[in-house]
């Protein structure tokens, strides 16, 4: 399985996925605002891999400063500060940055390069954890499947956005060991086309047989006959199940119940935001609009066309059949507990 | 308004849509292979101006034979065979070829020359009728409008499509006219960005206000409240409404009923195969694998990874509100007479 992100000698390495599927390229991050900007730019993407590369991050941050006690700790605050500006849906991201911050708080006291060996090894659990979780995510989520089945996803929520194994396609692969799967469709995902670019890369890989849809097959597919199941990642679960994901996941939930399918968000309990009741405060991301009227940098419209470009969708918990974290399997009512 | 298809001196010339939006550029055609090519090639597409194309081609064939009698009935029934087997979907295509047939029919025993002129009059015809038909669908349609709407649309059903104003962008150029166009939401429409491409100028030439997204975003945006009708083309409506229209259709009037946002297909009568009752038995066009592989030429993935690539998806009826042609606004039980 691909290496996303590793510590090496005073400096983060991460795969380059925008250079996926054309070439394995490797960026090495020597300071912190290299991995804001990685993070920013897709470099690195996928909700508990952004919390993976952020806990990194904050690591790296206090590796290279030269800072000492108060302004050690002012620094700390400005790093945290840049990493949560990074990207606003994912919850993995402000998850690990509170994690990183109780490490750096029981330092207190310490000389930085003595805090900065605690955080590298908070954020080497981190990953070794997140990595963990997913087989755990897999197993529980294959589980589901007693025979053979097509499964549809969207967008990468596989070991390129996590530490390793995937939460979406962590199930996959645990289905597919089981001897249960029988094909894969994977929707391409635009405007930046983590399903053409990297679910397909990553599942032929691992010899997973996977077809490629275009979005606006999905639900012509489905019609067919020929989806058993769908399963997606998260980057925000409300408490009520409403799940901040990929722009069309939430297409493919009005699609999949339609043809009554059942539809598996799967991701780690990092990604559940107990703050939250109800999707409909989520940030939702709006990026670049070339992002739309360009595909791998070449313009397919006109420059100056008006676009609007949500990163993101929130599927109403009602949609979902329900949510596989490393704990079980859960259902309706989701994570509420005062009913 | 662009010209996409006219007859000059022994040859037909047509708009070459592949290179929209970069450039204009016209083809022409000496020879009516190049016509069958450039149907297959999307140069020429959009159902009425496949009907269209396809006429011109026939005369043009004549025109430029050196067949008389026998000899020349033969060889009209294979360029019939060459222009039949271009396209499968579209109606229009073979609605255009029984038209041509019957007047060829009626100019039994006079010479070539006299039976191309006949040919080539009556695709002068057609075209205009085309055009003047649009027209009617497009004022019939905003009739259904008496405020400000925003308005949903995928691939290109405008004058791109037609032999000018459009059918579905017919409909909302009439709107604007009336007044009561806030903007149109355009899908860009993989994987040939008929939406990106043809749409957005289209209506950008005529100053009409244009967003454009990804396919996948059009369940968010219909979500935010954003969409008040979705409009779309038809290549083929069978007598109780189902529609075959571009890939993306279906998923589109799925969302649609989710939302209660109505759902039009504009289309002129010839649209309409009066010999189908239902749309199952209507034939779905797959094409090459490297329209979803790649992007303008260029791959997006694996250029080994399977591929499904449907170009058109079948709507059932009961997902329309109306279909709107140039005799009225056709509701349920739509083309059914036997009820």
């Amino acid at each position: 399985m691909i290496t996303t992100i590793y510590w090496d000698q005073d400096a983060v390495v991460i795969l380059d996925q925008n250079e996926l599927p054309a070439q394995i390229k490797y960026i090495r991050c020597e300071d912190y605002h290299a991995l804001v900007r990685a993070i920013k730019t897709l470099q690195v993407r996928g909700a508990p891999l952004i919390g993976v590369a952020a806990a990194y991050g904050l690591a790296l941050a206090v590796w290279t400063s030269r800072e000492e006690s108060a302004a050690l700790e002012d620094y700390y605050l400005r790093v945290e500060q840049d990493f949560a500006a990074s990207r606003p849906t994912a919850v993995n991201l402000f998850w690990a940055i509170r994690r990183m911050r109780s490490v750096f708080d029981q330092c207190k006291g310490q000389n930085r390069a003595a805090i900065a060996r605690s955080l590298l090894n908070e954020a080497d659990k981190i990953l070794a954890e997140d990595l963990a979780i997913n087989q755990r995510i897999g197993d529980i989520g294959a589980r589901l499947f007693k025979e053979k089945v097509r499964v549809m996803t969207i967008c990468n929520a596989g070991a390129l956005a996590t530490g390793g194994y995937g939460t979406a396609l962590g199930v996959i692969r645990s289905i597919h060991k089981n001897g249960n799967l029988q094909q894969v469709w994977a929707c391409e995902t635009r405007p930046v086309l983590q399903g053409a670019r990297l679910t397909v890369w990553e599942l032929s890989q691992d010899q997973i047989p996977v077809t490629l849809i275009t979005d606006n097959m999905a639900a012509y597919v489905m019609s067919r006959g020929e989806v058993d199941a769908v399963i997606v990642g998260a980057d925000r679960i409300a408490v009520n199940g409403d799940t901040a994901n990929k722009i069309g996941t939430y297409g493919l939930a009005v699609l999949a119940a339609y043809h009554k399918i059942p539809f598996y968000v799967a991701a780690p309990m990092s990604t559940v935001d107990f703050n939250m009741d109800a999707g409909q405060k989520i940030p939702i991301e709006e990026r670049n609009h070339d992002e739309v009227r360009q595909i791998r940098g070449m313009y397919v419209t006109l420059p100056e066309v008006k676009v609007y470009n949500p990163a993101f969708d929130i599927t109403p918990g009602e949609l979902l059949t329900a949510v596989v974290t490393e704990t079980g399997i859960i259902r309706p009512p989701f994570f509420r507990t005062d009913i």
